[in-house]
């Protein structure tokens, strides 16, 4: 076989396979947003065979044997080629996922199952001691995970890499340690500063129905096209792409507080921006087609969110707009006053409610407290006490139960090792580049003031979205900013920000 | 290969097509209720390989090999046993698309794709020279398919039997030719009544937030379980059933005629009631847990929105709650005007809006042209005239433009010919049933009066529902009425309710 023909073979394969993904998609969209919940049980079963499906034609030998045959074949001699990133990816992919044995992925799904709903009911009832055996189990598991697919430095090393894939610790630990300490002295600040915004203006009665127009008016002036998708509530937000043309986004509302709603909805737009960005259709399935990382990926959404949404900028645009919508609540209220209150910095618990500096604190302890676990130097039953520890130290303040501890995200008991640190990945990479499309696009805060924000999805679009898998992440962070991971353009950001609003 | 375990092996194999086939649902719903227009191509992409992918599997010879080892076992000894239920539908469907050319098949969906888009273009123009060749083009295919099904009889035969397993022409076309005739005649005296009812009641503004409030009411007291489903909007009003637990209907409001949201939803809930009834857990995918036709399907949903939801006692029951809820236009109106004017009579070109009395002539019409049609009688260009003629015959109207007449169903620019006699059988089925109800129950019409209609659906259900394909729709007919397909209860039903209403 020609590498030609059998190139041509893998895309017509993989391009199968994304129709059978897009189908997934539509089901686990419906799932979240309105499958009535008799449905429950029907829709794991036709989930659950579907994602068989999908696994066992994409590790089929002969997938192997199509990558084999184009591998250092003139058709990816020129590395930065589309073959050649495909064939790169495909071969990363299908190697990572032959190298977990049957049994323990089969056992992983059935324990993360279980897992999750024994996690569910111990958050409820605030007993770390309840879920301790099944955490310990997951994490024996998934411990056993890192040893079969291999690593050279630590065994945390391919769990970080499932979502940001060529990451490993000793790439972004000294990063995050600095990003820590840098923030718990600038959370320090904060807490000591004399002026404080009042956040109670946007604790206040926000009609949700219009909370839902205004998200919408937001989405579409970043960029987010309404005929290739729409906006649904969910209990846990989310950004699912279904295929090209439709790329959905989910908020919730909380009628009595203006942040919540609007700042996640832009966040999964951001998201959304991305995968729309992508050539999903001229590269169906392919590596090409698709996003980086998750970090790449929280980079767009934390960059739209906070670095362009929680901005004065943008709200120069869009405060007099929601003046006029929210009248009764924004009546007597300055922008300066607005921007303050959305803007207010307050250690808390609960990782999804964070502001923008605290946000990071949460996910450096989890970060290194998941190192520790997986490494075997944290102990499953010593989980809470360290959790609780470093919180004081981190945030001044002392955790009341393991619900607002240990217990309170859903990622460990879906055995999902290594994919916190992302999260912090993402809000570094998001100031590098909001940095460069500074520089890039003259005059970039003036033109959000005017409402003009798809100058910066058009930079983002043709510095990143539309590369798909070209570049891993570090590589196109050094590719369009100059250099790899680093925290100080975010440092520099919240303190310029947070000095001007805490007046320090 | 004993038959026993052949028999598991099938099991299996439909099991897993029935997930299969139930994604295949929800992308059908969500593309008729929520997805956003530019996700057509993708959708239409990933519908059709998911569609290839349930055919192939279907006939793969394996199947066929498992059927003939458990044919003749002593299995399926027992005719009504459940087994012997499922070995015989299964065989039945498996000889029924493997007889169909690969060729055919696909020349067949190629054609009513493009052919659905024509039709749709000459409709909005009334110009029927224009659908003229790509109609042609779908018969010359139809008939292909029928004489590559094979036939005893005429070759409308096996089209028809694609929607009512084990019909024919000859054992529906005498009943229908009654039915025919004496409609014409009803309709005839209710055109030269005195009395009639004042139809403008309904004409008025009906709050659309509030009839889906009322529709979701009177579905819930029909026994349609929200937790097993919901109620959405869609252009042309269907029912899916999702798999077990997740049977969807869906509805149209018009914010000034009360009829069309609210009958409409009955007439789907009736269809759900039935999907909701089957075993489709216990009998996953096999046809004990399916139903038996579209004409039993539709004697479920006919019976429901008309022989119960436009008769007195139904509305002495929610006339009042009615009422309460739509005050500004039900001011002063009594039960008897009400009544009447939803049971309003008059010939009109479009079926889908028709009454209880002229939609079966619609469906007559129809059945008499397709017949002539398929038999090579009726030359294509020579449709148009023949429906006109035909329509001023029964309805007394003449046919302004072809979008009123022979243009106005999407069914033959989707190659569907055979299906809308299955409208009318549904209709005969319905009155036969409800006939037997009222004599199996005691004080029926007492009960609806009172809000109790799960009696029927419970008699429904135990004599109809839970039985699957255990019986074929005459057998099943005869064996809770007496006798097969006979519309002398429809027209008794007919002629006493609007004798009473028209007062003749």
């Amino acid at each position: 076989m020609k590498p030609k023909e059998a190139y041509e073979e893998l895309v017509k394969r993989v391009g199968e396979l994304d129709l059978l993904r897009s189908g997934y998609a539509v089901l686990q969209w419906d799932h979240e947003v309105y499958m009535p919940s008799g449905g429950a049980e029907n829709r794991a079963a036709t989930m659950a065979f579907l994602a068989g499906m999908i696994h066992e034609k994409f590790v089929d030998p002969r997938i192997n044997e199509l990558i084999t045959t184009v591998e250092g074949s003139t058709l990816v001699s020129n590395p930065e080629s589309d073959e050649a990133a495909n064939i790169r990816e495909l071969r990363y992919q299908y190697d990572k996922q032959t190298r977990l044995p049957k049994e323990l992925v089969e056992e992983i799904n059935k324990t993360r199952m279980l897992a999750h709903h024994e996690w569910a009911e111990a958050r409820r009832n605030r007993d770390f001691k309840k879920f301790q055996p099944w955490l310990e189990k997951i994490i024996n598991l998934t411990r056993q995970k890192a040893e079969a697919y291999g690593y050279d430095g630590e065994p945390y090393d391919p769990l970080l890499d499932d979502y940001e894939p060529g990451s490993a610790v000793e790439s972004i630990a000294d990063t995050l340690g600095k990003l820590r300490s840098e923030l718990v002295e600038l959370l320090g600040r904060i807490t000591d500063a004399g002026r404080k915004p009042n956040p109670s203006i946007i604790e206040r009665p926000y009609d949700v129905d219009r909370q839902k127009i205004f998200s919408e008016i937001v989405c579409a002036a970043i960029g987010y096209d309404f005929t290739d998708g729409r906006l649904d509530i969910a209990t846990h937000p989310f950004t699912i792409g279904i295929g090209p043309g439709d790329t959905r986004i989910t908020t919730r509302y909380n009628p009595k507080r203006f942040n919540d709603a609007i700042f996640g909805t832009i966040h999964e737009a951001g998201h959304a921006l991305y995968d729309m960005g992508l050539e999903r259709k001229k590269h169906r399935g392919m590596p090409m087609g698709d996003s980086i990382s998750l970090g790449i990926h929280e980079s767009q959404s934390r960059m739209w969110e906070n670095l362009v949404g929680r901005s004065r900028p943008f709200w120069t645009y869009f405060f007099p707009i929601a003046k006029s919508m929210f009248f009764k609540s924004l009546d007597g209220v300055s922008l300066d006053e607005f921007y303050g209150a959305i803007n207010y910095v307050a250690p808390s618990y609960i990782r999804v409610e964070a502001d923008e500096v605290t946000y990071n604190l949460h996910i450096l302890l989890r970060f290194e407290l998941e190192r520790a676990i997986i490494k075997g130097d944290l102990k499953t039953g010593d989980i809470p006490g360290e959790w609780n520890s470093r919180f004081e130290k981190y945030f001044g303040l002392k955790v009341d139960h393991d619900a607002n501890g240990c217990l309170q995200d859903v990622h460990w008991s879906s055995a999902l090792f290594g994919y916190f640190p992302t999260y912090a990945l993402g809000n570094i990479y998001s100031a590098q580049f909001f940095n460069q499309a500074r520089k890039d696009i003259p005059n970039l805060e003036k033109r959000f003031e005017r409402g003009d924000f798809i100058v910066l999805r058009e930079w983002l679009r043709d510095n990143i979205h539309r590369h798909g898998q070209r570049y891993r992440a570090e590589e196109l962070s050094r590719r369009i900013t100059g250099s790899g991971l680093d925290h100080k353009p975010l440092m520099e950001y919240l303190n310029v920000k947070f000095a001007e609003i805490y007046g320090f």
